[in-house]
């Protein structure tokens, strides 16, 4: 609790200065005025995150925090829980989704084992923080202890200062656990008081049935461990999961360490709710990479007060659509920094501005 | 005139048997069905494009075609004509916005003086394909002969078969010339039947009393030309630009070569617009890679029925928003040829599908 508390404390809002200095800087490339749009914005943002002038984003780390979850018991997926091990194994062989988008963009994906049900031992290429077996089935109790929950946060914090210690430019973050959109969506409906129902969706791709199951279990375990609202930790310790609790330490350590992050899917986004409501200054250190294809993402970015950058009807997860969004956030950078001023180029500016 | 039929005629229909085989392979990888969404959907538009179910996008081009327009003169546009003229020494020195994104994404930016009103002589670095010194006024009559027109065309055409013959695997469209928001509004105006109000933008950033100028200006070319919304190459020739000519005509010969091409923003849509009221199956050939903020973009993008990749309030035109574009492409492609399958992975497939 401490150790959270104390990250949390460290985080500071963005400095106007730096948003200027960067704008003064993309107004003087040959170019007109904010014709670049958003792009511009990830520039200015980015600077004021880091307060360097002249960034460089060559470091590159996607984490995918992979736990299970005891929900799963209730049948709420149509992937037996044996696929998140299996799953781990894939992203290490460098076969999976997150691998092909995250090589295609030049970034490193670090696979965390912070609560698979399943002992791996040492597995070269898997960053072992396992802080429990997976999560309780939170229909019938919390999901995990408070000092679980903990656990799994300072994993993420410790993660987010060891990478921004070696000089990391950026993180993104990603998610991989069989019945992990059932957590997340407890935590939004939990969080923002909308109905079970306007929050869970078909995650993985399940039928009405399946459906029908996860509302049911979802309305159980708010109803079994009623979490108070206002009390992120709780809310995340009985009807979260290991790996949003990895992902909104993370979140918070790389605030605290001014490290952009650039956030998944829906889980992930989970994950950054956790973090902001514990936390609103964490907001301005995000990017939301995509709009998730998955029902209850749009209500959980707008809470953030997050506008996603992509809008592919994405909803696999992995840090996929991270992988994307730190591409465009390092386009926007290189427009800072490797554009040539009117003067350099010798090209006149508009005659009225 | 033979020519542009001739390459019109070669162009066919996408076949179903290249989208249904790529989905096959989309399904045996190691992710629920769909789950990367339009990502999948620009890999198998890729295949059907190339008929080629192991492609690969290695050899990326953008073409920057510049052209000057006479209507300048009547103050659309708050930069002095000579800043195409100078923009092309940046585009060659590497420093325009292009530059910096193709390089981002591994692309290769091709500078076209198509028409541009000054004589480069031998340039290194552009290449040198001029139809004429800029357009005439197209508010005191046509902008282009109908010779100049299919000549441009023509010049278009000859770039992507070159380019296809040498292997090209991917296309993006771009544009500089002052002033060219102004006829590829009138182009949208004239072939939609929209008010040219509606169809009118702040393209670089103009002010109120000069977007009355522009509104203006295209209202008189359009009274004094009168083109016949029915014939493409006659509202191109009389309200069009050399650039938007060339750009059409690379986007009929890279269709009639199997070249996948991604459209930049408005100025390139207004040049697909005219290539697909010349033959509707083109449009199966296009990606359009982002929304611009350019007000008429979203009616043209409609039109012509593509669906923007992104959304990012570009309006800077170069090829800037294709060479982001061509990024998601080439993501959509590695998806289907780099991922592990079920087997492959060793993971379960899911339970009911």
């Amino acid at each position: 609790m401490q150790r959270i508390g104390d990250t949390l404390a460290k985080i500071e809002p963005l400095r106007e200065e730096f948003f200027e200095k960067a704008q003064q800087r993309l107004d003087s490339h040959a170019k007109p005025r904010g014709s670049l749009g958003r792009l511009e914005d990830f520039a200015k943002r980015y600077v004021a995150i880091t307060e360097n002038l002249k960034p460089r984003v060559v470091n590159k780390f996607i984490f995918t925090f992979a736990g299970d979850h005891g929900v799963v018991d209730e049948g709420v997926s149509v992937f037996p829980k044996e696929v998140t091990r299996q799953m781990i194994l894939n992203f290490i062989g460098g076969g999976a989704g997150v691998n092909v988008l995250a090589k295609h963009v030049g970034v490193e994906v670090v696979v965390v084992d912070i609560g698979v049900d399943h002992d791996f031992g040492s597995l070269e290429g898997l960053l072992g923080k396992k802080v429990a077996f997976g999560t309780k089935n939170m229909s019938k109790g919390p999901a995990m202890s408070v000092e679980e929950a903990v656990g799994a946060i300072n994993v993420g914090i410790d993660i987010a200062e060891e990478y921004a210690g070696k000089g990391a430019d950026i993180f993104g973050t990603g998610d991989m656990g069989i019945g992990n959109t059932t957590p997340s969506s407890a935590i939004l409906a939990v969080i923002t008081g909308e109905t079970v129902e306007m929050v869970a969706g078909r995650g993985t791709g399940i039928d009405d049935r399946t459906l029908g199951k996860k509302i049911e279990a979802i309305k159980k375990a708010i109803s079994i461990n009623s979490p108070n609202p206002k009390d992120p930790l709780e809310v995340l310790a009985t009807i979260g999961g290991l790996e949003i609790a990895g992902i909104a330490g993370l979140i918070i350590g790389a605030a605290s360490c001014r490290v952009p992050i650039v956030v998944d899917g829906f889980i992930s986004t989970a994950g950054a709710l956790i973090a902001t409501e514990m936390n609103p200054l964490i907001k301005s250190y995000l990017f939301a990479s995509h709009q998730s294809a998955e029902s209850g993402h749009k209500i959980m970015l707008e809470r953030i007060g997050l506008e996603p950058m992509l809008d592919l009807s994405l909803r696999l997860g992995e840090g996929t659509g991270a992988a994307l969004g730190i591409s465009l956030v390092e386009a926007g950078v290189k427009i800072l920094t490797e554009m040539a001023t009117f003067t350099e180029a010798g090209v006149e500016e508009a005659a009225t501005l």
